[in-house]
Parts: structure tokens; C-alpha cells; sequence
């Protein structure tokens, strides 16, 4: 496994490897889990060369603390890449990303950026998001780009600069990867106290209560909301948001009758998590 | 000479010919002239396959009437490119660059993009070239893209956001191509009356009584606009702006003691021109 520290040493790296069939690209801010190893299973199934990107973006964190605390734990994701069987792994330093006098922004506009995660973590998290992922896909020029279904509202900026700038990549969305007891995988479940990690159940407790709800035909997304927060509430949890939106355009939707993204954001003690489901519609 | 109106169609067009050497890529607005032919002469000498775009960006627009009154003359434009020797035209309509939904801008900040033509022309011309030079970059992935050096302020906002980016790509920048009479060569300039055509000429003018004043000796960029600016006054055109910046950087300079960029904007009648030059320096 080659470990490349600059652009000009992965595509180095990978010159001589596309005649060998398609790349792969797996971005991660590290601290990896099982949620990312599913991400490099899919990738090694699919590509003929897998490359994970580490990197944990200083310009997308909204709050200094979260990046200060956020875990790098370089040497144990460098042994996970390489037990799933990781070709390179791009693990660059700020000042490779980010040179002195750097000075481009990729901005996404309207409720798919703005709203939710953009409103809550401000604007400059999306931007820093859509910049960072605009230089890692062209470092690697891949065929295909793994990303997780837990990040709903990132995968669609994503989307959607990809298709707006023509970025020659297809993105591959795989399932939110969960604990035995429901929790979505998350490095920053790491930080949850044991009392903490047992109130965080409420929030995959409140997300398939309102799967239930709506396979029993409950359609009024007010009335479903209102099953999601009465399980978080009773679990001392009150959320940032608990959102019913399109998956594609995040436009507020009022009632189940097509495919609907349920999205929940909430602080359990001093650690922010975020999850979500999608609704089958009618 | 194969013209494509896809992108779709351009990359199927360049599929089969990267093998057989670099590709150089001239990206125009049409209204092909002289200065046009230069950067497709200097492609032709370069590359194996030269790909020129034709594309009325609407949004560096920053008035609806310069936009459109902008001379397309498409059938003209294949003509010269054929007799060039271009392989293939890239020439999109609007709903190709920008569809429905299209919400992306790449936008590059500081000095470079904000001052003189950013100042006079308003944030969103540099957004708008910026966005949509990162498009055709992405579409044709060329190895080498060439612009003049008369929008020197346009290829100090590229060179930035294909460095801070990582677009692989080399830029070639050409020298500013000139009418017998000095006038530097626009698509604009078809719009002057032979009175306002005799009167623009003190731009040159102005530009070669600063590079004169510079070579003997004069280096306070002070004393140095005051000749500009006599000489522009003379000729009854009052110019927007007569500034002496870093080529790079775009800071202003007080002394002319290592590269500097002179650059002029002026409206003669209801037509706006620009035009530049570099002093060498000490």
C-alpha cells in the first residue's frame, strides 16, 4: 500500500495504474469505523484501484472545539486501509491543500446547501465541504467516488456540483452503516459518555417509528415529525432539527406521496450526531 | 473538424485521440479574430489535437446590453477554426452549460478578482469567468489551454483557481495581438466608429508613453499614470481606471522596481475597452 503525501505523488501513483481498469476514490477525514470499511469493501468489489483520501478538513469545521477534538488516529486507519486491501491511501497535510495565498471557493446555492446542516453549521461548512471534495476528486480523476448514506445532505451538494461542474466521476451512495443496537456509525461516537451513547438510541428509535408510522399510512409529515420528537424528548434529546424534505432539492415536503429523506439532527450532552432514513412513498 | 454541442460529444470526440499527444484547448466567446487565430496557431504548433469552445457566457455579463449586443457569428467562427486547423469546435448552448437546477459557482477572492475589472464590472464577472472556464476545463481536460494576454486580469483569476483547485492543466498565455495602428485586437472593437476607433488609439498610446517614460528612468508609478492619463485626456477619453498592480497579485505598486502591470479600462462612446502592458522593472 503506497502512502502519498502530495497530489503530484498520487498521480504518480496512479499513472500507470488506470490501464489496469477503473479507480476508486473513498474520501475520509480518518478515524475510521466500520461505516468506512464498508465504503472500502464496496470500492475493492467495484474498482481495479482502491484510493482512500485522509483528511481532516480544517475550512468545513464550523466550530474550532469540534476540530480541535475532532479523533486522528492516522496509524490504526492506515492498518484498516490495508487490511481491506486500500491501493494508496492520500493522506496530505494542510498546507498541500491549502498552499499560502489559496483563494478559490466551490459554493453550492439554495435550500440544498442552505438549509439544515448549512443553516445550523453556517455557510462556510458546505463550502468547505464542496471545495475540498472538488480538489480531492480532481487529484484522483477516479471512475468512481464511495460516500455514506449517513451524510444525506452532503452526498447532495456533492451531487449536485459534480453534475453543475462535470466533474467526469460516479458517485456510489452506500447504506448508513449501524451498530448491533441501531446507532449510526459516526466517529464522533467516540466521545459519547456510556449514559450519553444509551440516550442516542432514541434517535434510530425516532427514525423507525416514523417508518412504522408511514408503513401503517400515516402520510401528514407534522403528524409523523411529532412521533420523532416525542421519542427524542422522552429521551431528554431536543433536536436541532427533524426535517422531511425532497432527497434531491431538500424543498420541505408536507406530505408522503413520494420518496422522502427524514432527517434528524441533535447535540446528546456536548456531541452533535446527525442520521436520517428515506420514506418509500406511495 | 468535428463541432460538438455536448459535452457528451466532445469527450466521445477526444476519446480516441488522447493517445495520440497532448490537447490544447482555445476557449472564445466566437467573434473570432486575429488575436483568436494567434492562440489557435500557438495551440496548432503545441498539440496533437486542438479543441477551440465557442461560448457567450451570460454570466460574466454584467450588463444585459453588452451582452446582447455581442457580435455571434457562428458560421464565420467554424470557417476561420477549419482553416486553423482545429479539430474539433466545442460550441454549447446555454441549457448545456447552465440546465435546470445548475446552483454551483467557483469564485476566487482577494485583490485578483475583486479590483479593477472585479471593482468595475461588479463580483459576479469573475464568478461567472471563473465558473464557467472551470466547466470547459473539466470537459475537455486538455493538457494545455491558451488565452491572450489582453484580459490579464481573467488569466491571473484562472492561473489561481486551476492552482488552488489542482485542474490538470497548463496555461499558455500569448502575447496581446495588435492592429497595424496599435489598437489592441477585441471582438468589441467592430462596435467603434471610425471616429471612436481613430480616438481609442490613445490606449496604446498611453500604454508605449509609460513604457517610454519607464525606460528613462522615471519608476514613481504616480508620475507614470499622470503620462497615461494625459494622453487618454487628450483624446477626450477619461478612463476608469489607469493602474500599475503585481501581475500576479493584482496589489497596487508605487515604484516600478521588479514586474509591473499596467492595465487600462476606458469607455470610448458606448464601447468598453481594455488593455494592458508589462513594465519589466529594475
Amino acid at each position: 500500500m503506497i502512502v502519498a503525501r502530495t497530489v503530484a505523488d498520487l498521480r504518480e501513483a496512479l499513472r500507470s495504474r488506470r490501464s489496469d481498469g477503473p479507480v476508486g476514490l473513498v474520501p475520509t477525514m480518518g478515524a475510521l469505523h466500520e461505516g468506512h470499511a464498508s465504503l472500502l469493501r464496496a470500492a475493492r468489489a467495484n474498482d481495479s484501484t482502491v484510493v482512500m483520501s485522509i483528511f481532516v478538513n480544517p475550512t468545513q469545521f464550523n466550530e474550532q472545539a469540534d476540530l480541535a477534538a475532532y479523533p486522528r488516529t492516522e496509524e490504526a486507519d492506515l492498518a484498516l486501509a490495508d487490511a481491506e486491501g486500500v491501493d494508496i491511501v492520500f493522506a496530505p497535510d494542510a498546507a498541500e491543500v491549502y498552499p499560502d495565498g489559496f483563494a478559490t471557493t466551490v459554493s453550492v446555492s439554495g435550500p440544498i446547501a442552505e438549509t439544515l446542516e448549512g443553516a445550523e453549521r453556517g455557510r462556510a461548512h458546505f463550502d468547505g465541504v464542496a471545495t475540498v471534495v472538488t480538489k480531492l476528486l480532481l487529484a484522483a480523476l477516479p471512475d468512481h467516488a464511495y460516500f455514506g448514506a449517513k451524510d444525506a445532505q452532503q452526498v447532495a451538494v456533492i451531487r449536485r456540483l459534480v453534475a453543475d461542474l462535470g466533474i467526469p466521476v460516479q458517485l456510489v451512495v452506500c447504506p448508513t452503516s449501524r451498530d448491533a443496537d441501531g446507532l449510526a456509525r459516526s466517529s464522533r461516537n467516540t466521545r459519547l459518555t456510556p449514559d450519553e451513547r444509551s440516550r442516542a438510541l432514541a434517535i434510530p428509535r425516532a427514525l423507525e417509528a416514523v417508518k412504522d408510522a408511514a408503513a401503517h399510512g400515516v402520510t401528514d409529515t407534522g403528524a409523523l415529525r411529532a412521533r420523532a420528537v416525542g421519542e427524542l424528548e422522552a429521551a431528554g434529546i431536543h433536536p436541532e432539527y427533524v426535517a422531511f424534505v425532497d432527497p434531491e432539492t431538500f424543498a420541505p415536503v408536507a406530505a408522503v406521496d413520494a420518496p422522502v429523506l427524514v432527517a434528524i439532527a441533535a447535540r446528546v450532552g456536548a456531541t452533535r450526531l446527525i442520521d436520517n432514513t428515506v420514506l418509500g412513498g406511495a
